[in-house]
């Protein structure tokens, strides 16, 4: 074995999960307790935090508050929306890094974000490589959004699957309980793929959910979408869709494009308000009760409702993520590989280049939609439904969530 | 005992709540089990189901799904918003009522909702007592709003005040988990009392909750309001912010309703709701990063959430109503009154003529909001906290929620 001493850094980055956190103490919690790692660093903001030398010292924290990071949902160490340079265009951010990994003494750096971040995770490795500064830097995958290439699925997206699914199933109740009927749209999170908005299927599954249900991963047509929902309310007298954020036309545009120009640091348009905008539309199509609903940020940070086997899962990719940066390997992102035990569904980490993750968009695949492209086939209810079993035991304080209270000690 | 056999109506009507099952329940399970009443009916939505002569025989259903209305949010038995006529004015519907009730020998009327329900409930059972038709009529009371008159707090309340501190809690770490600061305004729901929007006061008080709380009970000012923001902001670098739905100018007009008012300076086209517009008028004025979360139909199905003590005190209600009834009471809305045992709380019923609650709105006393309008005292946590306490055994399906399912026999 290759071994390297040497502190490391974990940092996170991206949009939060409820279950982000469970990664990183998976990285903290094994790195404090293996004898390589000399010292354990939290980022503050991500890349932005090793930028600023703001590093936390996690041996500094007590262990139950770090042990309580696997039912805080959002990013404990904060989080950041920075995009890196390419190095071959401005390397300063890279000579800064190397200036902080060098202070430091670091030589192990796990990144837990989504796309963006194996991005900013594999130029650093890169660089690291080229410069001959010896670091193992190992992505740890996160993204409600579940689109992370090479991975059967991501952690962070069974729990807000499971958010999604049981609110859908409480709103039907209630969206259906006037002798008058009544149309509900549902806004759920999910730019160009639609996992997320998919999990509503399983809320259909169990008798309550979505009648009509639309991915970004086809074209959008206003007028059959109208006809959609207007058959279902004349045969049903309700009626509840669920649809995408992402939803775009056949040109690309956004449905709801035309609701805001504001970009975010990466160049995305800053989706929202498309529940409104489409409840407007059907409401003058119909004449019905419409009520557009924005599950908005609540459905990234439910961590009242995480899935156990989520929870569990992202604590070993983290785990992984140490344990094989440990073992000599670098330059990689844990990923999962689905398989069974007993019959029942398992789990297990592999490890795939960080070169092939980075920037490539996973979609739900075509033959999961229907022909009309309105719902979902079953085969995505077998690959979903075993992702959000088990309850986790959340820790309260007099019947509210008890979150994690760090005390973010900066390293000298 | 003046005793009275027959049949027994239960009915739901307006706004549903997560518990409002809890009390049908209570009816149900409390009459079933009683020698007095002969037959146990649902009302198919309400008084509606009365006028239709549609009524379901609850002896038809299983007694295992019909303990499951203690976990299923909404009206089962589907509710309605039927206004009924004054009795001087077309008394129409009652003598169909009447009809209905002679047919079926119904000598038990159970009504289950809010205010505008405890005044059909009122009009119902001094119509009885005008015509002489023995009757007992019982009001049991129901709302997230917690806004009836002569009860220390409703049954619904607590799990929807739930559903709103625990989000927050969770919002909370999400809206400021990037470096560059975010303005997060969430809207509540409560059209003249403020009692649900005050709940997000408990996240705060357990550290992770809105900086500004803005109730109806209070004149809104819009200049004030954009003065406490962007204080806050600039302090802290975030600022999160509850709105009641309910906030109006000092003029009565809703702020809500003003974005297509040209007089007040700020109105623009604008589709989405209250957090949607403050969102943009914020943005705006301090340039930050603002998301809008309007909390929606959410917060008042949300029985995965729902308190225990909710629950039992629903069923508590429910059943209180039947035995009162039996023991030869009527013209009634049960009531709590709050109480202490070995110390700690308490709640018992007590009964109130239903001529005093009908159409009687109680708001957050103005001693339990600050005297800047913008935040609550202490005096409102503690008497919230123990309303939300405990954790029901929520039955659930491969990790979803189990929720009862009714035969719904139509009564011959």
């Amino acid at each position: 074995m290759n071994q390297l001493k040497g502190a490391c850094i974990i940092g996170q980055s991206g949009g939060p999960t409820s279950v982000i956190n469970a990664s990183a103490y998976g990285v903290i919690r094994t790195a404090l307790d293996n004898d390589c790692i000399t010292n354990v660093y939290g980022a503050e903001h991500g890349i932005k935090g090793v930028l600023n030398d703001r590093l936390f010292d996690m041996s500094k924290e007590d262990a139950k508050e770090l042990d309580l990071l696997k039912y805080t949902p959002s990013s404990a160490l904060g989080s950041c929306r920075y995009k890196i340079a390419d190095p071959d265009v401005n390397d300063t951010d890279y000579k800064r890094i190397l200036e902080v990994f060098k202070k430091h003494d670091v030589r192990y750096f796990f990144y837990n974000g989504g796309n963006d971040s194996m991005d900013t995770c594999n130029k650093i490795s890169k660089y690291m490589q080229k410069v001959g500064y010896d670091c193992r830097v190992m992505g740890v995958p996160k993204t409600i959004d579940n689109d992370l290439f090479g991975t059967d699925h991501c952690p962070g997206y069974a729990s807000a699957a499971k958010y999604i699914a049981t609110s859908c199933m409480e709103v039907y109740q209630d969206a259906r309980v006037y002798d008058t009927g009544m149309i509900c749209i549902i806004e759920i999170m999910g730019r160009h793929a639609g996992w997320l908005t998919a999990a509503a299927a399983l809320a259909t599954e169990y008798g309550a959910g979505p009648d009509l249900i639309y991915l970004p991963e086809r074209d959008f047509d206003m007028n059959k979408f109208l006809d959609d929902v207007e058959r279902v309310y004349e045969q049903k007298g309700n009626c509840m869709v669920a649809v995408s954020e992402g939803i775009h036309y056949a040109d690309g545009s956004f449905v709801s494009e035309a609701k805001t120009s504001a970009t975010d640091g990466f160049g995305h348009a800053q989706l929202g308000g498309l529940a409104a905008m489409l409840a407007e539309i059907v409401k003058k199509r119909t004449g019905a009760k419409v009520r557009g609903i924005e599950l908005s940020l609540l459905q990234r940070c439910g961590a009242h409702l995480a899935s156990l086997t989520d929870i569990e899962e992202s604590f070993m990719a983290g785990k992984a993520a140490v344990e094989n940066a440990v073992a000599g390997l670098t330059d990689k992102m844990v990923a999962f590989e689905r398989g069974t035990h007993q019959g029942r569904y398992a789990c297990r980490t592999k490890l795939i280049d960080l070169t092939d993750v980075a920037n490539v968009e996973k979609k739900v695949p075509q033959e999961w939609i229907n022909a009309e492209g309105n719902g979902i086939e079953h085969a995505f209810i077998d690959y979903a439904l075993p992702l959000i079993q088990g309850e986790p035991d959340l820790p309260k304080e007099d019947s509210l969530p008890r979150f994690a209270k760090l005390k973010k000690v900066i390293a000298k």
